[in-house]
């Protein structure tokens, strides 16, 4: 049914009616309060339940204090704090290669800020690369709802101009010249082994080669 | 100086005496008290600084009940409960392969028994060399002060026997038949990248090949 209007025009506010509305995008796949943790996990256990990738998150660890053992039941952590994490949190395997990456997001609509990572992740990586691994950063600009891998060597080459001075961020044109999206689907939600097999085959071009 | 007993024997209790000191094996090398885990890590560690591997003990998996955030200091964990891993314990990259194992101790002196192990860790193993991966369980005889990594291909042979009737155990002989001995050392104390080499070669040769 077709509404007139007195004057003839579509109500302007249309446009603003819709903004709330979840995109056929966004209802389908990425679903709203989903966090790039769980959107990753759920594709793994996808990629598992396939037998295409064994990738797991690291547990976050904790520093125990004190814990309970009551008689006849599960020990209780009665005290306990966050650890930094040493390596990045998530690796595995995939046809062979040694995968391990970590996920960053960020709401920023133009760049990544490389302060996302710590220093240590960065070292991590550096040193898995140098024994042949797939290293990236699997990076999502939530508010634009895009996701891409970053291969690691390229992430390496903007955080040390960083720490010469250099800009503190990626600019998304740059991750988007550089690195491989990844595009939401229905299962698994983040097909992110396609990317990773275009990060293999470059490496294996020698494209990422690190000194 | 040669003591001369009465009777022109050697007294028979000199076993029993010398058995509660350190041999020089223990004293140097596997201090008592430290857990296989902890010369595991001290390991890695060493061969983490020599850049020769990265291998690494993932964090004991925690269910979080209730969690402080007091204003200016770090957030308090005030219930929590252990959860079950899903995988094994240690996971890492060495010359390029995906590396995968889990240590064990017993102190049973003639076999391994194969309770130790959870059917999801085998599962995992079984996922992982498919993938490709070097899977291997660590195997310490702590009464002995012996250790083995025993190839998972091997250990899925003595598992699936059991699931069929067969013995719950490995005997401390076959072991030692199909395994690689691990020798206690100065630094780093367990050396075991030379039994990863050889499970390597093996497994490069074909002789591990699951179906």
């Amino acid at each position: 049914m077709t509404i007139h209007y007195p004057n003839g025009q579509h109500p302007k506010q249309s446009y603003h009616a819709n903004r709330d509305l979840p995109t056929p995008h966004q209802s389908i796949y990425a679903k709203r309060g989903m966090s790039l943790e769980d959107e990753i996990n759920d594709s793994n256990k996808y990629y598992l339940s396939r037998h295409a990738a064994v990738i797991y998150k690291k547990p976050t660890p904790i520093q125990l204090v004190k814990v309970d053992y009551p008689k006849r039941s599960a020990a209780v952590i009665k005290e306990a704090y966050f650890r930094r994490p040493s390596t990045t949190d998530y690796n595995g395997i995939y046809k062979g290669y040694y995968i391990d990456f970590d996920a960053k997001e960020t709401r920023n609509k133009r760049y990544f800020p490389l302060k996302n990572f710590h220093e240590h992740q960065v070292r991590h990586m550096r040193e898995c690369v140098s024994q042949g691994g797939i290293c990236f950063a699997f990076i999502k600009f939530t508010e634009l709802e895009l996701v891409y891998l970053l291969p690691a060597s390229i992430l390496f080459r903007y955080w040390d101009e960083m720490i010469n001075g250099g800009r503190k961020s990626i600019l998304l044109t740059d991750i988007q010249r550089e690195g491989f999206e990844v595009k939401y689907q229905l299962n698994p939600r983040l097909p992110y082994l396609q990317a990773v097999d275009q990060i293999i085959a470059a490496k294996n071009k020698g494209v990422y080669h690190v000194e």
